[in-house]
């Protein structure tokens, strides 16, 4: 059974009888009921009744109405009504846009508006580099979605991808001091998004791509690297390359085997597979197997998209075929950014001797996590009721704050590299074990730290090894 | 001699001889170069010699140049360096994007992020209104320019443009606690902006057009209309018509006439202008001429634009032709929204007894506001430096606010004429007089008065006369 979880949290105002007993009972009905509690509040006393805020975690929605009809069916109980945390804090949104300058007199309007504003607009007129020095773009970055492919949830359109870029852009402020703006277009017509990403773009210093679905997305993203002077960053390829090539490092020098030597197979070939792909390869893997539904991408497939066939030119030199399982068999580590319950830990078992085994999928991932610890060496997946979790949160604050800070305008292969080592080596020697190969996404060193190397590597200075 | 202005600041930090009348000097110089002194801080102090930061206003950058180099003249001073109080202020940009909610810890990250923010984007997905009510849409504005009439400056571009629109934003939320973001489009074609500004609103509650030149701006802004179900207002038509139409109402007060009766002459048919008049002719007036550089507008002429067409078919009704200079005798009233020095005192003498006269080309007046008081009973400008300023920060924080707050979509000529009435009835009668006719951009009692007044009129309920 899955893990109850904050984000799954209700809170149901109680009316109970005025005997000692009723707390008692509504903890125990919460329990009986599978719920997690973790508040409880007695708001208001009456000599005949007492009511209660019952705060509680649950596995999803269902359950918390479950759990929530269990106490209304206790006798003598009432629920008056039901508030779900997750969606309290959303209410009205989740950032605001505030001033950063005084407006409280004339001489501050004077100065941040007219007539003093009109000097510093004539001034990057001539200069348009002054944009970076006297305007917002120093610091912005724009958070971009057509909608079409959500975390999980598929094509929901702009507007119901907005409470997820507005988190990104709380996620930016707070881990990296980076100002990012939801942009979510009403549009999924390729060439129309190039075209109003190139004409928002005077009022960004970065681009953060996202949720953009496959194919769609790797000709934005191209197209707009060569159209604009500012970095252009899709998150769930780089992002998710970085943590994964991160992960990798680190389970790599738990289990004392090489990058070069390992045998990798890759299931799900799309923007993060092939992301992973190319990053694990620049990195110096040598032998990676990438797998779709139908199995080990080859040469010798019929393969339609130009991405898949990049994929079959440049892994799997070995010529291998079969399915996912077959490829699986004495292979070093097994990276999964596809689906739902692919493999089993017997299949895990077929892979060599200390086997890493990163199942990303969300939010059930491609092995039962506990399942494949009996067989593998380290195990982390994407979910945070596991150890090991591998989420893009450790990568795009620190990233961007370090290519905004060098104003730099091209995302390199060697800032990935660099981004992935920063973020590994976050996790000190003497911390590292099977179940913490990467650091928390609360460690506050972590964007810092890849901020730096971002830095150097823009100064043109070595990587930090 | 235009008047200094905190707009044109300058700090210049001076090494001067350590004697008793150092600071004595640099303000006489100060002075003597026409600057006016407003801070005099001395940051060092050796046996030999002070260090003075000396700030002053100047009347433009010229003027700063001029008393810098005065200072520097002195016998034993050193200008060591010269900060300009506006660019500093403007480094880094004028506005940041911050968190709403807390992203302390897990629980945290549970609900604003995933899993828990998964089932607020499906809500939204099952039911699109609930973007009202769960994302920023609830509380936001877009600030969109093209970067093609930015205050007087005229075509200088998106970048350029960029720090009045970050102004905009500030003002917005400092007055009305909206949230607005800059949008400044690299594109100045009309089915592009048109085109882009629709795919962008999934994100927003509300769209302000912004320094867009005539006569694009009125197709763009027809357009999103009929395609957007948020409101969509121009600022430089509606905002500028909204503060003049408050202001004509008080200045007729002051002189008691009535607008049914007046004899109204507009310089300018722009956006700004056919705004004003079409506001005008729905609150009553039915006597006016709009002149452009030809002179009158009327039937007579050969027009090709359909604006001016559109003026000519609804004013002018005597079918006066001719010069500005020559409409104008008799008139009551004259509102320029044009160019400057188009006027001199002594064409405001052949005007009617009592004319009120408002002249709102910036930075220079279509005639010199002294000049115009000899002979007119309320005259009003754009200016800070002046009394009765005509601003449309009075206008569109409090709009927005009343728009978002009424969950409104359309835009009414009720709605315009509603906030006009409310900006007006905030200057009390016993405050009213020729040199106060509008209240102070700073009166925080103005944009909850709008927002009230809009909420009415959104509601259906009767205008609050």
């Amino acid at each position: 059974m899955a893990a109850t979880s904050p984000g799954y949290a209700v809170t149901a105002r109680v009316e109970c009888p005025a005997s000692g007993g009723a707390t008692a009972e509504l903890t125990t009905a919460v329990s009986a009921a599978g719920g997690s509690l973790t508040a409880l509040d007695v708001v208001e006393s009456h000599h005949d009744r007492i009511v209660v805020d019952v705060t509680c975690d649950a596995t999803d929605s269902d359950h918390a109405a479950r759990i929530t009809q269990a106490l209304e069916n206790l006798p003598g109980f009432t629920v008056r009504k039901v508030s779900d945390r997750t969606f309290l804090i959303h209410l009205g949104g989740k950032i605001e846009v505030t001033p950063k300058v005084s407006l409280r007199n004339r001489d501050d309007l004077s100065r941040a508006y007219t007539p003093g504003v009109a000097r510093v607009c004539l001034a990057i007129a001539e200069n348009p580099d002054d944009a970076r020095r006297l305007t917002i773009k120093r610091n912005t970055v724009a958070v971009v979605t057509d909608g079409s492919a959500v975390l999980g949830l598929g094509n929901i359109g702009p507007a119901a991808a907005l409470p997820v870029m507005e988190g990104k852009a709380a996620l930016f402020k707070h881990f990296a001091d980076v100002d990012a703006w939801p942009v979510c277009l009403d549009t999924q017509d390729t060439d129309e998004i190039v075209a109003i990403v190139k004409a928002l773009a005077p009022v960004y210093g970065g681009i953060n791509l996202e949720d953009i679905a496959a194919p769609r997305c790797f000709e934005i993203e191209n197209r707009l690297r060569e159209l604009l002077d500012i970095p252009v960053f899709h998150d769930d390829q780089h992002g998710t390359a970085i943590v994964v090539a991160a992960a990798l490092r680190n389970a790599l020098r738990v289990v004392d085997k090489k990058l070069s030597d390992v045998r990798i197979v890759i299931s799900g070939v799309g923007a993060a597979g092939t992301a992973i792909i190319t990053l694990l390869l620049a990195q110096g893997a040598t032998n990676i197997v990438g797998c779709d539904r139908k199995g080990a991408v080859h040469r010798g497939r019929e393969l339609t998209d130009e991405w898949r066939t990049w994929v079959a030119e440049n892994t799997n030199h070995d010529g291998r075929t079969g399915s996912l399982t077959e490829v699986l068999a004495g292979a070093d580590v097994f990276i999964g950014v596809s689906g739902p319950n692919l493999l089993t830990g017997d299949d895990i078992a077929t892979m060599a001797d200390d086997a890493i085994v990163f199942a990303l999928a969300n939010p059930t991932p491609e092995v039962d996590p506990v399942a494949a610890r009996e067989h593998a060496a380290v195990v982390a997946t994407g979910r945070s009721d596991f150890s090991n979790q591998i989420n893009n949160v450790l990568a795009f604050p620190g990233f961007f704050r370090g290519m905004l800070d060098a104003g730099a305008s091209d995302i390199t292969p060697e800032m990935l590299a660099a981004a992935a080592e920063a973020i590994a080596d976050c996790v000190r020697p003497g911390e590292l074990n099977p179940s913490f190969i990467v650091p928390s996404v609360f460690d506050t060193s972590v964007a810092p730290a890849v901020a730096a190397a971002i830095r150097r590597v823009a100064a043109g200075e070595p990587a930090d090894h």
